[in-house]
Protein backbone atom coordinates (compact mmCIF):
# COMPACT_ATOMS: atom_id res chain seq x y z
CA UNK A 1 0.00 0.00 0.00
CA UNK A 2 1.36 3.31 -0.75
CA UNK A 3 -0.83 6.36 -0.71
CA UNK A 4 0.57 7.92 -3.65
CA UNK A 5 -0.23 5.32 -5.83
CA UNK A 6 -2.79 6.41 -8.62
CA UNK A 7 -5.62 4.49 -6.48
CA UNK A 8 -5.46 6.71 -3.01
CA UNK A 9 -4.36 10.00 -5.19
CA UNK A 10 -8.32 9.22 -6.93
CA UNK A 11 -9.69 7.85 -3.12
CA UNK A 12 -8.26 10.82 -1.58
CA UNK A 13 -9.67 13.49 -4.54
CA UNK A 14 -5.90 14.07 -5.81
CA UNK A 15 -6.80 12.81 -9.12
CA UNK A 16 -10.59 12.42 -11.01
CA UNK A 17 -12.39 9.19 -10.99
CA UNK A 18 -11.91 7.44 -14.33
CA UNK A 19 -15.34 7.26 -16.24
CA UNK A 20 -16.21 3.90 -15.48
CA UNK A 21 -16.56 4.16 -12.16
CA UNK A 22 -19.20 7.07 -12.77
CA UNK A 23 -20.68 4.74 -15.78
CA UNK A 24 -21.13 2.13 -13.33
CA UNK A 25 -22.06 4.12 -9.80
CA UNK A 26 -19.42 2.81 -7.85
CA UNK A 27 -18.50 3.74 -4.18
CA UNK A 28 -16.41 2.61 -1.85
CA UNK A 29 -18.19 1.01 1.19
CA UNK A 30 -14.73 -0.54 2.49
CA UNK A 31 -11.03 -0.68 1.67
CA UNK A 32 -8.33 -2.34 3.15
CA UNK A 33 -4.62 -1.59 0.81
CA UNK A 34 -2.71 -3.91 2.90
CA UNK A 35 -5.18 -6.98 2.97
CA UNK A 36 -6.33 -6.25 -0.47
CA UNK A 37 -9.84 -6.30 0.26
CA UNK A 38 -12.93 -4.20 -0.92
CA UNK A 39 -16.54 -3.54 -0.92
CA UNK A 40 -17.69 -1.59 -3.80
CA UNK A 41 -21.33 -0.14 -4.56
CA UNK A 42 -23.03 -0.34 -7.68
CA UNK A 43 -25.72 1.12 -9.35
CA UNK A 44 -27.34 -0.98 -12.79
CA UNK A 45 -28.89 2.10 -14.49
CA UNK A 46 -31.95 0.84 -17.01
CA UNK A 47 -29.18 1.74 -19.54
CA UNK A 48 -27.78 -1.38 -18.61
CA UNK A 49 -30.63 -3.76 -19.32
CA UNK A 50 -31.32 -7.11 -21.60
CA UNK A 51 -34.26 -7.64 -23.43
CA UNK A 52 -35.81 -9.96 -20.54
CA UNK A 53 -35.73 -6.73 -18.27
CA UNK A 54 -32.79 -7.98 -16.60
CA UNK A 55 -29.08 -6.73 -16.43
CA UNK A 56 -26.57 -7.75 -19.31
CA UNK A 57 -24.53 -10.26 -17.62
CA UNK A 58 -21.59 -8.06 -19.46
CA UNK A 59 -22.34 -5.44 -16.73
CA UNK A 60 -22.75 -7.52 -14.02
CA UNK A 61 -18.65 -8.60 -15.56
CA UNK A 62 -17.75 -5.06 -15.46
CA UNK A 63 -18.70 -4.45 -11.86
CA UNK A 64 -16.90 -7.81 -10.83
CA UNK A 65 -13.77 -6.47 -13.08
CA UNK A 66 -14.06 -3.03 -11.00
CA UNK A 67 -13.79 -4.94 -7.69
CA UNK A 68 -11.41 -6.82 -8.14
CA UNK A 69 -9.35 -4.37 -9.79
CA UNK A 70 -9.33 -1.95 -7.02
CA UNK A 71 -8.85 -4.63 -4.54
CA UNK A 72 -5.10 -5.44 -5.88
CA UNK A 73 -4.74 -1.54 -6.91
CA UNK A 74 -5.07 -0.73 -3.66
CA UNK A 75 -1.97 -2.65 -2.39
CA UNK A 76 0.22 -1.03 -5.47
CA UNK A 77 3.09 1.00 -5.32
CA UNK A 78 3.25 4.37 -7.10
CA UNK A 79 3.77 3.62 -10.45
CA UNK A 80 2.77 0.14 -10.73
CA UNK A 81 -0.24 -0.70 -12.95
CA UNK A 82 -1.78 -4.52 -12.98
CA UNK A 83 -4.16 -5.04 -16.32
CA UNK A 84 -6.08 -7.70 -15.73
CA UNK A 85 -5.08 -10.57 -18.17
CA UNK A 86 -8.05 -12.97 -17.99
CA UNK A 87 -11.68 -12.68 -15.47
CA UNK A 88 -14.00 -15.66 -15.47
CA UNK A 89 -17.48 -15.02 -14.27
CA UNK A 90 -20.37 -17.35 -13.05
CA UNK A 91 -23.95 -16.23 -13.19
CA UNK A 92 -26.37 -17.44 -10.73
CA UNK A 93 -29.54 -15.62 -11.03
CA UNK A 94 -30.49 -12.66 -12.73
CA UNK A 95 -29.93 -9.02 -11.45
CA UNK A 96 -32.45 -5.79 -11.86
CA UNK A 97 -31.63 -2.79 -12.18
CA UNK A 98 -30.64 -1.42 -9.06
CA UNK A 99 -27.94 -1.19 -6.14
CA UNK A 100 -25.38 -4.01 -6.12
CA UNK A 101 -22.57 -4.96 -4.16
CA UNK A 102 -19.34 -6.31 -4.58
CA UNK A 103 -17.06 -8.01 -2.01
CA UNK A 104 -13.33 -8.68 -3.53
CA UNK A 105 -10.26 -9.69 -2.50
CA UNK A 106 -6.80 -10.32 -3.74
CA UNK A 107 -6.03 -14.43 -3.24
CA UNK A 108 -2.76 -14.52 -3.82
CA UNK A 109 -0.42 -11.90 -4.30
CA UNK A 110 2.97 -12.14 -5.91
CA UNK A 111 5.79 -9.81 -7.55
CA UNK A 112 3.85 -10.05 -10.58
CA UNK A 113 1.00 -12.70 -10.93
CA UNK A 114 -2.07 -11.87 -9.08
CA UNK A 115 -5.03 -14.07 -8.40
CA UNK A 116 -8.29 -12.19 -7.39
CA UNK A 117 -11.84 -13.11 -6.84
CA UNK A 118 -14.64 -11.35 -5.89
CA UNK A 119 -19.04 -11.88 -5.05
CA UNK A 120 -21.56 -9.47 -6.94
CA UNK A 121 -24.88 -9.35 -4.53
CA UNK A 122 -28.48 -7.96 -4.92
CA UNK A 123 -30.40 -7.47 -2.01
CA UNK A 124 -28.37 -9.95 -0.24
CA UNK A 125 -28.14 -13.09 -2.99
CA UNK A 126 -24.97 -13.62 -4.95
CA UNK A 127 -26.19 -12.50 -8.36
CA UNK A 128 -22.33 -13.69 -10.00
CA UNK A 129 -19.16 -14.40 -8.62
CA UNK A 130 -15.97 -14.00 -10.51
CA UNK A 131 -11.82 -14.84 -10.57
CA UNK A 132 -9.48 -12.83 -12.64
CA UNK A 133 -5.50 -12.72 -12.99
CA UNK A 134 -3.43 -10.01 -13.19
CA UNK A 135 -0.25 -9.07 -13.75
CA UNK A 136 1.92 -6.03 -12.15
CA UNK A 137 4.04 -3.87 -14.17
CA UNK A 138 5.59 -0.37 -13.81
CA UNK A 139 4.84 2.16 -15.88
CA UNK B 1 -33.93 -20.24 -36.64
CA UNK B 2 -37.43 -18.91 -36.49
CA UNK B 3 -38.22 -15.27 -37.26
CA UNK B 4 -40.83 -15.18 -34.03
CA UNK B 5 -38.55 -15.79 -31.82
CA UNK B 6 -37.61 -13.01 -30.10
CA UNK B 7 -34.09 -11.72 -31.30
CA UNK B 8 -35.81 -11.93 -35.07
CA UNK B 9 -38.54 -9.76 -33.86
CA UNK B 10 -35.90 -6.69 -32.46
CA UNK B 11 -34.12 -7.69 -35.69
CA UNK B 12 -36.75 -6.82 -37.76
CA UNK B 13 -38.15 -3.65 -35.26
CA UNK B 14 -41.33 -5.86 -34.20
CA UNK B 15 -40.11 -5.42 -31.02
CA UNK B 16 -38.08 -2.44 -29.34
CA UNK B 17 -34.08 -3.00 -28.88
CA UNK B 18 -33.34 -3.95 -25.22
CA UNK B 19 -31.49 -0.51 -23.66
CA UNK B 20 -27.97 -2.16 -23.05
CA UNK B 21 -27.66 -2.68 -26.93
CA UNK B 22 -28.08 1.29 -27.31
CA UNK B 23 -25.22 1.84 -23.89
CA UNK B 24 -22.88 -0.67 -25.97
CA UNK B 25 -23.81 0.75 -29.35
CA UNK B 26 -24.81 -1.97 -30.95
CA UNK B 27 -24.83 -2.79 -34.77
CA UNK B 28 -25.10 -5.97 -36.37
CA UNK B 29 -22.86 -6.37 -39.63
CA UNK B 30 -24.09 -10.32 -40.62
CA UNK B 31 -26.08 -12.71 -38.50
CA UNK B 32 -26.38 -16.17 -40.28
CA UNK B 33 -29.37 -17.94 -37.74
CA UNK B 34 -28.69 -20.94 -39.46
CA UNK B 35 -24.82 -21.13 -38.64
CA UNK B 36 -25.20 -19.19 -35.08
CA UNK B 37 -22.39 -16.59 -36.77
CA UNK B 38 -22.75 -13.10 -35.76
CA UNK B 39 -20.25 -10.09 -36.69
CA UNK B 40 -21.61 -6.83 -34.55
CA UNK B 41 -20.57 -3.80 -34.49
CA UNK B 42 -19.51 -1.72 -30.90
CA UNK B 43 -18.91 1.77 -30.12
CA UNK B 44 -16.48 2.01 -26.73
CA UNK B 45 -18.01 5.82 -25.45
CA UNK B 46 -15.70 8.09 -23.35
CA UNK B 47 -17.64 6.77 -20.05
CA UNK B 48 -15.84 2.92 -20.45
CA UNK B 49 -12.82 4.24 -19.95
CA UNK B 50 -10.55 3.42 -16.77
CA UNK B 51 -7.59 5.68 -14.92
CA UNK B 52 -5.36 4.93 -17.68
CA UNK B 53 -7.57 5.99 -20.36
CA UNK B 54 -8.03 2.74 -22.18
CA UNK B 55 -11.68 1.11 -22.21
CA UNK B 56 -12.24 -1.19 -18.86
CA UNK B 57 -12.36 -4.81 -19.13
CA UNK B 58 -15.32 -5.19 -18.10
CA UNK B 59 -16.99 -3.39 -21.01
CA UNK B 60 -15.33 -5.33 -23.48
CA UNK B 61 -16.18 -8.27 -21.10
CA UNK B 62 -20.32 -6.80 -22.16
CA UNK B 63 -19.46 -6.63 -25.84
CA UNK B 64 -18.36 -10.05 -25.67
CA UNK B 65 -21.24 -11.15 -24.02
CA UNK B 66 -23.30 -9.46 -26.15
CA UNK B 67 -21.41 -10.81 -29.41
CA UNK B 68 -21.95 -14.49 -28.46
CA UNK B 69 -25.60 -14.40 -26.76
CA UNK B 70 -27.02 -12.89 -30.24
CA UNK B 71 -24.85 -15.86 -32.12
CA UNK B 72 -27.03 -18.13 -29.89
CA UNK B 73 -30.37 -16.41 -29.85
CA UNK B 74 -30.86 -15.90 -33.53
CA UNK B 75 -30.97 -19.82 -33.93
CA UNK B 76 -33.47 -20.44 -30.89
CA UNK B 77 -37.59 -20.92 -31.68
CA UNK B 78 -40.05 -18.70 -29.88
CA UNK B 79 -40.44 -18.74 -26.18
CA UNK B 80 -36.79 -19.77 -25.97
CA UNK B 81 -34.64 -18.12 -24.18
CA UNK B 82 -30.17 -18.79 -23.42
CA UNK B 83 -28.96 -17.38 -20.16
CA UNK B 84 -25.36 -17.33 -19.85
CA UNK B 85 -24.27 -19.54 -16.97
CA UNK B 86 -20.37 -18.44 -17.13
CA UNK B 87 -18.27 -16.28 -19.22
CA UNK B 88 -14.33 -16.90 -19.86
CA UNK B 89 -12.41 -13.64 -21.09
CA UNK B 90 -8.75 -13.09 -22.08
CA UNK B 91 -7.48 -9.75 -22.64
CA UNK B 92 -4.97 -9.34 -25.70
CA UNK B 93 -4.46 -5.41 -25.27
CA UNK B 94 -5.76 -2.27 -24.55
CA UNK B 95 -8.77 -0.92 -26.09
CA UNK B 96 -9.54 2.65 -26.64
CA UNK B 97 -12.74 4.69 -27.27
CA UNK B 98 -14.45 4.58 -30.53
CA UNK B 99 -15.28 1.67 -32.83
CA UNK B 100 -15.07 -1.86 -32.35
CA UNK B 101 -16.24 -5.03 -34.14
CA UNK B 102 -17.58 -8.85 -32.13
CA UNK B 103 -17.15 -11.93 -34.19
CA UNK B 104 -19.17 -14.78 -32.12
CA UNK B 105 -20.05 -17.95 -33.08
CA UNK B 106 -22.06 -21.15 -31.54
CA UNK B 107 -19.79 -24.25 -31.18
CA UNK B 108 -21.42 -26.53 -29.72
CA UNK B 109 -25.43 -25.94 -30.54
CA UNK B 110 -27.11 -28.97 -28.16
CA UNK B 111 -30.54 -29.10 -26.62
CA UNK B 112 -29.94 -27.20 -23.49
CA UNK B 113 -26.62 -26.97 -23.50
CA UNK B 114 -24.46 -24.20 -25.85
CA UNK B 115 -20.61 -23.56 -25.76
CA UNK B 116 -20.22 -20.13 -27.58
CA UNK B 117 -17.04 -18.16 -28.41
CA UNK B 118 -15.87 -15.06 -29.66
CA UNK B 119 -13.38 -12.28 -30.67
CA UNK B 120 -13.16 -8.64 -29.98
CA UNK B 121 -11.06 -6.40 -32.44
CA UNK B 122 -10.34 -3.25 -32.41
CA UNK B 123 -8.88 -1.68 -35.73
CA UNK B 124 -8.24 -5.54 -37.05
CA UNK B 125 -6.69 -6.34 -34.14
CA UNK B 126 -7.70 -8.55 -31.46
CA UNK B 127 -7.92 -7.06 -28.32
CA UNK B 128 -9.89 -9.50 -26.08
CA UNK B 129 -11.48 -13.22 -26.88
CA UNK B 130 -13.85 -14.96 -24.53
CA UNK B 131 -15.63 -18.14 -24.30
CA UNK B 132 -19.15 -19.10 -22.54
CA UNK B 133 -21.61 -21.69 -21.87
CA UNK B 134 -25.26 -20.78 -22.02
CA UNK B 135 -28.14 -22.86 -21.28
CA UNK B 136 -31.56 -22.70 -23.33
CA UNK B 137 -34.85 -22.69 -21.42
CA UNK B 138 -38.03 -22.47 -22.34
CA UNK B 139 -40.28 -19.42 -21.04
Amino acid sequence: MDRNSFFWKIFDGRLPPPPCADTLGIEFAAIDGERGTVEVNFEAKPGFLNPAGNVQGGFLAAMLDDTMGPALAATLAAGEFAPTVNLNVQFHRPAIAGPLKGIGRVVLRGREICQLSAELLQSDKIVATATATAIIRKA
